[in-house]
């Protein structure tokens, strides 16, 4: 059974439960676009799936509704948002303007996003920049679940990076990849499915390669491509996390209060501006002939292409939830 | 047949290599001391065995040996070198002071090597900024060796990105890492060795997965992790090409006069001062946290620590090379 929205009607159904979990209006407007976006291209995953996640931290008091990020500019191309326990969304929105100015003047700038809470996908923030004209870097953790290479118990989180690349008509190339072989929700649809999952996904408790979901959840996730998605992971904690002075994904999964939200943590957004390196004129061209070369061979896509596809719908079918995802959040609002 | 040569004697043999080949004193330098690092920490894939590959493209033309790098600031976190079609550690050496200043000045900078000559590998360059502080991130590309995401094509050259993060007592945390999912030189020498590769590695010329070395040169190469790490080799293709106003890997290759030496291509440096991210007396005892958790892990290890383990031997054995590179090193100086 399923219920099929407006894209209108999930943004007002997700800012309606977020308003009446304590967030207020800046924070649920914020969150409800992250939300409302996921859905228009077809991303469940991240779209009113991840309310009810919101919600109960909002209402356990680990996520502040009514935060007032503050932004300061450490040095000309290094800014802080102290988030003050609030929702990533909203500290993006608040900062992203003050990015793109010091990117533009410096050439290249990063946002540290700071007691934060980033319950979403990635390419948000890293598509805001690519509007701007600027190319986009973005990474952050959550809860430890991904053993490191050799290793046997969790200590990563799934590790993010997303990547943007501006492009002259429509929109930007992008790509958002968790630094694991497979995303952690893949995994619970498979053990809900009952499907096996293949080799390289992850480990059993005792460090067994496996290929059941439910062991591999007890267990831990391996890194995508061995000890080079490793290593993806441990640049993603120490930009994220060490850089800005923000939790290690298993600090902050120590310091959880497992409500279902989001742990507490930071982000790291890097911009720059591909006009102050001496191509102004060209790059966006030259880029261009890499992605003809690209789809001129058989079997190839562009990363993101099935989400923009998603998007370009018209009219746009909107979303269809499971029932039971309605009547939560039904009960939610 | 080997032939034993101190650190002391390689760097002596690789400039004389370099000069009688055509290469100024101050490039020669510059390519005898990425040589000899690589030759103290054992990787010998990038050192004396280069150097016939250098040689040839000084002599061919392709590489002017007595180059001199100009720098340009385009903004204030952006710097630009003119290499003049010289070599990579020249110009690295060159632009490495300007860099660092601008990245403590800044927060992060970053440097775009044009009209440069790279043949080495990336860890010198981000080792040179975490011996500074700074954490590090350098990407540059080659001949084309690898095929996009389900393509059968060579398109991308194995696109390596390092990474480098400063450690209070030590060398820094670094990764160096191909995007392919094996490295060309390790190809090579199962071909030469008759040894059949992992599934993963590659494909042939009519773009079936094989085992072979020798079909997998002839075809293409693969990416690490599958279309993630295609997407990582995408970003290395965009920042150290496009964003720099360089060839893409394919172009660089058509443009190339095939003299067995590296391609005429760009490489972009990312530097980032922890210190300017609000975590300053921090962040070392921070990221030394992970680095224990992950220690902590039996079978773990921490990446590049094999490197370090065969450059603080001591004392320092030297270098082992084959009698048939010795005869040709001994021809070239």
């Amino acid at each position: 059974m399923a219920v099929t929205l407006t894209l209108d009607e999930v943004r007002d159904l997700a800012t309606r439960c977020l308003m009446a979990a304590g967030a207020d209006a800046a924070n649920a407007a914020a969150v409800a676009g992250t939300v409302t976006m996921a859905e228009r291209d077809g991303c469940a995953s991240h779209g009113l799936f991840r309310v009810p996640g919101y919600c109960a931290s909002l209402t356990s008091g680990k996520i502040v509704g009514d935060a007032k990020p503050s932004v300061e500019l450490l040095a000309p191309g290094a800014l802080r948002v102290d988030n003050r326990r609030g929702l990533a969304p909203h500290a993006i929105a608040v900062v992203m303007p003050e990015l793109v100015a010091a990117a533009r003047g410096q050439g290249v700038a990063a946002a540290a996003i700071t007691n934060s809470h980033h319950f979403a996908a990635l390419w948000p923030e890293v598509e805001m920049l690519a509007a701007a004209g600027l190319v986009g870097l973005a990474m952050t953790v959550g809860k430890s679940a991904m053993a490191p290479a050799g290793g046997t118990k969790p200590l990563y989180s799934t590790n993010p990076m997303a990547f943007a690349w501006p492009r002259p008509d429509g929109p930007p190339l992008v790509f958002d990849q968790a630094s694991s072989a497979m995303a952690r929700g893949e995994i619970m649809i498979a053990q809900r499915d009952g499907h096996a999952l293949p080799d390289g996904v992850g480990i059993d408790v005792d460090g067994n390669p496996t290929t059941d979901p439910a062991a591999i959840l007890k267990g831990a996730q391996l890194a995508f491509g061995g000890y080079k998605g490793s290593a993806i992971a441990v640049m993603v904690e120490l930009l994220a996390c060490a850089l800005i002075g923000q939790p290690f994904s298993f600090e902050a999964t120590a310091a959880d209060n497992n409500d279902g939200g989001p742990v507490t943590s930071g982000e790291f957004i890097l911009a720059i501006d591909p006009a102050r390196f001496g191509d102004a004129d060209g790059y966006q061209a030259h880029g261009e002939k890499l992605f003809a070369e690209i789809l001129s061979q058989e079997g190839t896509r562009l990363p993101s292409d099935r989400r923009f596809a998603n998007r370009a719908r018209d009219p746009h079918p909107g979303t269809e939830i499971p029932e039971s995802l309605m009547e939560k959040l039904q009960a939610l609002s």
